[in-house]
This record gives C-alpha cells, structure tokens and sequence, in this order.
C-alpha cells in the first residue's frame, strides 16, 4: 500500500523511476497518487484560480472538473499505461468505480470546502477481488457520496482508510512516499531522519516545536492507520521504497 | 452492449435521461461513450488547435493530454458517479486500464494522425469477470499499446470490437445511439427511418448516394460485428434505447 505525493508525479524523470522501483516490490500493492501541482497549473491555464487554506484546495464547480480531469483522466491513465508497459496489470479507479469509496462531502463550518469529501466507507471486498487476480489498483484522490457527486478527497487520507479497510485481510505496509527522506527533526537537513517514532515521541515532539505543519496531520492520519490494525508505516523519499529507509512509525 | 455518441454526453439534460434509460436495460451491459466536442471546447480554452481530418482528430501529444482528460477523467466518471447514484455498480475503465484493449499507434501514411490507436486485442476474460458480477463497465475511447503509450481511439470501433470479442460468451446486441432516429432515407426527414437494413441492401442504398459520409464507417464496423457472431446491431436515437426502434441491421 503505497501513497506518492503530489510532486513526485509531476517530474517526468522522478515518476518514472519511482514507478519503476514500485513495479520491483513483490506482493499484493496498491498505489494511491496525488496531482495538487498538476491540477493548480491546469487551472491557471483554464483561467480559474485556485484557492487553498491550509494546504486545502477549496474545490468549486470549475475546480471539480479539473481536479477530476487532472488526477482521474490525465495523471491516473498516465501511471496506468506505463505501468503496463513494466508488466504491472494496473487498474485505475477513483472512490466511484466499483462504489469502492463513498464520502459525504464535509458540512460548510467556518469554511466552505466546496465539493470534498470526508470518506465514510471503503469497499475491501471489491479491492481484495482485483488483488486476488494480481491486479494493482491505481487509485486517485475523487471519491463520490452515492448520489451523483464526485468529491475531491485528501490523498493521505484515501490511501490511510484504504490500509485500514483491508487490514482485517492481509499484514499491510502503508508507506507514505514524498519529496523528503522521512520525519527530519531539522526540516533543513535530509540527515536529521528520525529513524523510528511512536505516539509519545510524535506527542513530545510536536509540543517542542520540531513537528509542525503538513507534517502533523500526515503522522495524525498514520497513527490512527496503525491503531486500526495496519502493521506499519513508513514516511519516506518516494527513491528509496525499496530500501527500508525513511521513518517507521510504530504503535 | 452500448455505444452513445457525442453529443449526447454533452448536454446534460440529454445525458441524464439516458443514463437513467440505460440504468433499466435488464441483463449484462457495457457503455462505450465519446466526448468529442467537448475535447474540442477544452482544447480552444487551452489554446490547443483542434485538427480534424473526415471527422478523425489528428491527435498530437498535447490534445492527446486533453483528450485523455476530459473522455478517461471528466465524461467518464461523470457517468460512472450517476450510474451508481442509479444504484449501477458501473466502473470507468480505458483499454489501459487491466489491459483491456491493446491498441498498435496508427501507421503514418499519407497522413499522420498522430497518438491514435487500431485495436490489436481486447481481453474479454477481464471484462466477462466484472460482468458476471453485476459490475457495468463504461468504457472511454482510449486504449494503450501496452509500450507505455496511451492511443485515443474512435469510439463506434471499441464498441464493435468488444462486442466481437464477447460474442464467444455473450448473446450481443450491439446497440449504436445518437442524435438521429436511426439510418434516415433522407437526412432532413426523422420519419425515413430505414427499419432493417441488410448487407445488399446498404451496397444499393451506398451506390444511389442515400447512405453518405460518417454513416458509412459506421455500418461498415456494425456489418464487421455480425459477420463477426454478434447477434444484432441497432442504430438509434439515444431516446429510444428501451422502444426497439432505429435501424435494425442484419446478416
């Protein structure tokens, strides 16, 4: 189960080594991909201004169609073919296919959010299915809420509740993939990985100041992950999947 | 066993009356869709020049990225979001996607059309897999060369070659929708509707210049299906998908 950022995606050259590092991991994978970067340049050039408040795109009418565009059509099918042609029998799907994940979109609060969603359900059954043939779902960041709506919804979260439904089936590996080396107590130095963290750590060091920013809700997302049964996670560069590097959080 | 052309994906009225008309076709079904027009629409709002030779899009890297959006992304999981919300486990899917459809890149002749794809192989297997547990595959109008290479490919041809491809295991009706009440005696006129229609008889009509320009390779790829074990082709208005009326094409 593995989950790569938005801009690994992006760079032609980064993408396909890291799709054909992914290809080499033997078992039962699953490959969540983000497209923020992408979908903001895309929009741009449509025009439409995108608006984000803490890393979150507020997602309009507009920006539904070029998110769903953007991940569903071009990043998705791009991964897809090329995983083809490294002999991975690769099916992309967004949350609506196969009914796989349905979300509500999130209530308006002090923000309007405009059409994400909070996901309610994942459907292991049907994902256990095509694993069972060998096949590799592919799965951009849109789920649906059953009644029409395609909904835009968090990356890291689609691939953590993914873990977490398929965890009563099989021992699984979430591995978080970005641009980084892993949980850097110095966000200025790729030396300073913190090899090895559990929750009082994470707790401690958020209240020190040393974990902050988008770093909080990708560890808070991942420890909920292991509370549930995921074996374990690991943050870490989207280069070095296969080397056991990066940050292995523990319960 | 569906194809619905263009135009009727892009009005949204249009598109929702069928989709419901489809969701209560009783038994196994695909839908092939297009979405033509509206790639051309996104390609002048990027900027991108639309060629068009006989009704064929001359399919450069960069429209083949906007063609890949707006059919693979936008148009099909608009349709696969409704048709669940119809209570149809539908699932979106290109010929990429669990290698499906194998294309080989179009060989450049007199002219070069660029990304386009002629069907080499589809794996009825696969799709007779999800059929036969109720999941209703909506297929987009791009395949893969499984090289890497995503081809669009014409949408009348994916229909016709799926549905040769499941004649072995199926009972296929091939059912061609669009915004014509069927094969028309005179263009201008909907109530000269040919009813049935067979091989000797569109060589005649072909000959006397009443069948012309796109319907043509139409007839030519729906007679190929019936040659090829596929029961019957109708040809018909998207408004009448469940009243048996249109052309009903015969051995």
């Amino acid at each position: 189960m593995l989950k790569v950022g938005g801009k690994i995606v992006e760079e032609e050259d980064g993408l396909n080594r890291f799709l054909a590092d992914f290809s080499q991991i033997d078992g039962t994978k699953i490959l969540v991909h983000g497209g923020g970067t992408l979908a903001t340049k895309m929009a741009t050039q449509l025009g439409i201004k995108s608006q984000m408040i803490d890393g979150r795109r507020i997602t309009d009418a507009e920006t539904l169609k070029v998110v769903t565009m953007v991940y569903a059509g071009w990043v998705n099918k791009m991964v897809v073919a090329r995983l083809q042609a490294l002999g991975i029998n690769a099916i992309g799907l967004t949350g609506a296919d196969m009914n796989i994940i349905r979300s509500v979109k999130r209530p308006v609060q002090e923000i309007d959010y405009g059409f994400v969603g909070d996901i309610e359900e994942v459907d292991a059954a049907r994902l256990e299915m095509l694993l069972k043939q060998d096949i590799v779902p592919v799965i951009a960041p849109l789920t649906h809420d059953r009644q029409g709506l395609l909904l835009n919804t968090n990356a890291d979260t689609i691939a953590a509740e993914t873990a977490v439904a398929l965890a009563n089936m099989f021992e699984v590996s979430l591995i978080y993939c970005f641009e980084k080396s892993g949980v850097l107590r110095d966000e200025t130095d790729e030396t300073s990985v913190i090899p090895v963290i559990d929750r009082d750590m994470f707790y401690e060091l958020k209240k020190q100041g040393v974990i902050q920013g988008g770093m909080i809700p990708k560890l808070e997302n991942a420890f909920r992950a292991i509370d549930s049964g995921v074996k374990q996670v690991i943050i870490t560069k989207a280069s070095a999947i296969q080397g056991n590097k990066g940050t292995l959080l523990l319960r």
